[in-house]
């Protein structure tokens, strides 16, 4: 769409040190932008026409789309470019794996200031191709264009051939956890303290690591229901209990507190275990599955399904802010 | 994902007079909109899980993605929230068009200011909604957060028997166009100057009103490129004069400019014509044809293709800024 106040188109090259957004222009980024980004085999027409076109031989497309905002989702002055990539497609990546799917193409639009170093922009990409890279995923397509912050909205398409829905979990099924939960939480604690340290869990805030192989497997393995850890661990587990009409309890000494996070909850006289049961950022995997089934590599147990409504840890209601809302 | 300063969820009811984004919450205000979203038979699985599930049984996908800012692409003051929502779905329902495709799902992600009204909110993807249902797309998922300023980004799935591309033009071929043009142009010139009338010119800027039955129409009769046009008729031309490797001529006496052009032409002292072949918002379609084909209702005439490269009107250069960029 065409912008209501276009500036003037300017003739510098590309890639000079210092460059901005503004300087380089829209065509000029979406063609550095688009040296960035590999196709792979199921890309049957990729990046520079109105519109991409993928290979769907299952007949059936996963689609999620999210969206990050600067000062909200990051902040420039607490992770570098390349992090906010890495994130940012892992957030979407993360939704195919809840599914149980695997992710096959992203599309990225780019809303950001005139006077954004390109170089941020292109590491920006780079984070997300690499993180796309990681599951085989091929960024196809996006927009790009001018605002007064950087906002990064992706789309994120994929296959599950037994998609996992929030909505089976069923009374007498065990609840289970697959990756890191928490780090993102107690690292956010920490920058929020103006510390740098735990350095483990300053990176985890800044570049997650979903168990990519976790969703696939579980699916596999029969589960139940599945979930992506965001708005943090309590409140997830509660979409799952509301989706499948169930109650869920959560049993603390189940959940791994890793050592980093005792020693932040000591630092800050805080719970660690609130890291865990309220964390979201790190994209772990919650799921349920028959009592009768073996948990595939990956996940632990972590609590158990019965009749009723909402989610306990230890059979109480847990005190405090379980989780995160938008506005 | 979590956001990094959560505000303090609040009680206040759904759909009270004067509420705000933040009153309602990010959950509430999903649930409201999900009841404003129909679901087409294509969806397996809609709203409300960690990704949607669509049938595609073509065994393909075409995807597109844009963005739209407040105060770049929109303003609130100069057009109503179902506007916006019309024409953001517009805006990317044509992309689909204009690879002679049909649009089956759309996901939308809103960014917002926490005390935006939640009628916006609503107005707004009702818009979206009554856009979609025009070709008869879904809206299937997306996101919302909170950002300082409105932006609305929006991805389109389709299908496309015979997607034709920006590539494809061949010396020889007809140059054709489908759909109103410059009319949304003039009716941006015509709000910068502080007026609202013609009303037909602001309306048409206000909300588009795209071809969408000429670009299947288009493949159907063997269109060899074509394109939606956003950046204006002369930039988007270029874009399909360049990846074709030709050169594009536009007879100006085939172009219609219609009364209500040259009526804000005489007014703002400016040739009507410009906005004809610099104006984008109005979602035309460009394509290419074969001399010999028999072009589908809806289309004219508007130009040829030869060897060579660049576009020319008349056979010379056309002075003057030809189309918008981003940055």
């Amino acid at each position: 769409m065409a912008p209501m106040n276009p500036p003037s188109p300017s003739s510098r090259p590309t890639g000079q040190t210092g460059q901005t957004l503004a300087d380089l222009g829209e065509f000029g980024l979406i063609a550095a932008l688009r040296e960035l980004f590999p196709q792979g085999e199921r890309v049957l027409l990729g990046p520079g026409d109105d519109a991409a076109v993928l290979a769907a031989p299952e007949g059936q497309v996963v689609v999620s789309s999210d969206v990050l905002v600067e000062g909200r989702h990051f902040r420039r002055d607490w992770a570098d470019a390349a992090d906010i990539g890495h994130k940012a497609a892992a957030q979407n990546l993360s939704d195919l794996n809840a599914m149980g799917g695997r992710a096959t193409a992203l599309t990225v639009s780019l809303a950001a200031p005139p006077d954004l170093p390109v170089a941020w922009a292109l590491e920006l990409a780079q984070g997300i191709a690499d993180e796309a890279a990681l599951v085989g995923a091929s960024v196809v397509g996006g927009d790009v264009t001018a605002a007064d912050s950087v906002v990064i909205a992706v789309t994120v398409l994929g296959v599950a051939s037994r998609p996992v829905l929030r909505s089976g979990a069923k009374p007498g099924d065990v609840v289970a956890l697959a990756g890191r939960q928490g780090w993102a939480e107690a690292g956010l604690a920490v920058l929020g303290r103006g510390f740098r340290s735990p350095r483990v869990l300053v990176e985890a805030h800044r570049r997650p690591e979903p168990p990519y192989a976790a969703g696939a497997a579980a699916a596999e393995a029969g589960a139940t229901a599945m979930i992506d850890v965001s708005d943090g661990l309590l409140a997830d587990l509660g979409h799952v209990a509301e989706s499948s009409g169930v109650a869920i309890d959560v049993t603390a000494a189940n959940l791994e507190v890793a050592e980093p996070l005792r020693a932040v909850g000591a630092a800050l006289n805080a719970d660690p275990l609130r890291f865990v049961l309220t964390g979201g950022d790190d994209h772990a995997l919650a799921a349920t599955f028959s009592r009768t089934a073996t948990l595939p590599e990956g996940w632990r147990r972590i609590g158990t399904v019965s009749e009723g409504s909402g989610v306990t840890v230890d059979g109480a209601t847990y005190e405090g802010p379980a989780g995160h809302t938008h506005f």
